[in-house]
């Protein structure tokens, strides 16, 4: 039996208006059961749809046991001050009031909330990215990501990710492992998706490589695709 | 004439209570002036402290044209919403509700708010984190520069620093840059402090080392404070 769901309060999402602009919001997720959760809190100005998403849920900021925020940026980390009943767990820290408590996130140990949810380290897009894997929803495992995945397209357009990543490397290795264990993901920037069979079959990752020559005055650039396939 | 003036709105600290645990906040700073500036929010519970601190100084939070960020942890993001009516700036990211405005910190251009104020790219303690100047204040130029300084005790105490550091050699770099541009430095987690007049001489930066070396069942750990001088 199921005792965990995850709904989505607002889809994230992200789009050029040119000209140096962009639109852009981060999702902000309820997983409710034992636990009450919220993963990521959107831009500063989220504060209404936050309040608005919990009612409709049948929940108030006092009732959320647990503010968890993926990573540090504006568009995740608007709205933490409504949730003071609740554990913050912001990046590879965790508190309550000014009381922090040390877990040791950089050698890979997850946080477990309860058995069916665990925070999990998941760095590249920062330094200290964090992603929540519930299991057992009625969708079966469900991980929310934050930008380790931006969405969907993103699988398959490896620019959409790697062009926001610190560190593309160590953000692919994560994904891979992610993509090992969820049925859905909830990324930054995009509707809910199932993860595709062939990414679950053969744990298959683009990533998009450019190096640049330069030979006496002549600049050129070198850009590939590849496709890594672990059978 | 001086135009703006740097007021600390709650000091940071950070001290450890033994067993994994520590009480920290970050430094809440108020630049005012002809644009009025918050840098940092400290924890998600400070709101009314930050409400307080700014009646205090005769303003209210939709007085506040920006509030910056210096990096993206949740003892200095706490309380973002409460600033609606300002640009925000959380390190690399600008944004008024979900328009994010392209500034490219990372080849290191400041981001002018006024002749006197600008945010520069600082990183190392993350990977994006920035630090307000303010020029012509009463003390000359002041840095407020969140975690790339703990407290003045960091300047000879290397280890204060660079544990909490994700790019110690890229830290030192800014740090650097700082000392030699700043009067005064408001740090992330003590008293704003004057830059001793060593440290404006000669640049003078300690950073510790420490190395592990395996021989067979032997594990020896070699560790050394170099000090770096630049005359």
């Amino acid at each position: 039996m199921s005792s965990y769901e995850v709904i989505v309060l607002k889809e994230g999402y992200s789009k050029s208006e040119g000209q140096g602009h962009h639109r852009a919001c981060g999702s902000i997720s309820l997983i409710k059961g034992p636990k009450n959760v919220v993963v990521d809190t959107g831009n500063p100005w989220d504060r209404d749809h936050i309040l608005d998403g919990l009612k409709k849920n049948g929940l108030s900021p006092e009732k959320i046991h647990y503010c968890v925020c993926t990573h540090g940026h504006s568009d995740h980390v608007g709205n933490l001050s409504m949730f003071d009943k609740a554990v913050h767990i912001l990046s590879y820290d965790v508190c309550e009031g000014d009381k922090y408590h040390m877990h040791d996130f950089k050698t890979g140990i997850p946080y477990e909330i309860d058995d069916d949810v665990e925070v999990v380290p998941t760095p590249g897009h920062t330094g200290a990215d964090i992603s929540v894997i519930v299991s057992n929803t009625g969708l079966g495992t469900v991980a929310v990501t934050g930008d380790l995945f931006e969405c969907l397209e993103d699988l398959e357009e490896p620019s959409l990710w790697q062009d926001n990543s610190e560190n593309p490397e160590l953000q692919q290795q994560w994904r891979i492992e992610v993509l090992k264990k969820a049925d859905y993901i909830v990324p930054g920037h995009g509707k809910m998706f199932k993860v595709p069979e062939d990414y679950k079959r053969s744990m298959r990752v683009v990533m998009y490589h450019e190096e640049f020559h330069q030979v006496g005055n002549h600049a050129t650039t070198l850009s590939e695709y590849v496709v890594i396939e672990e059978n």
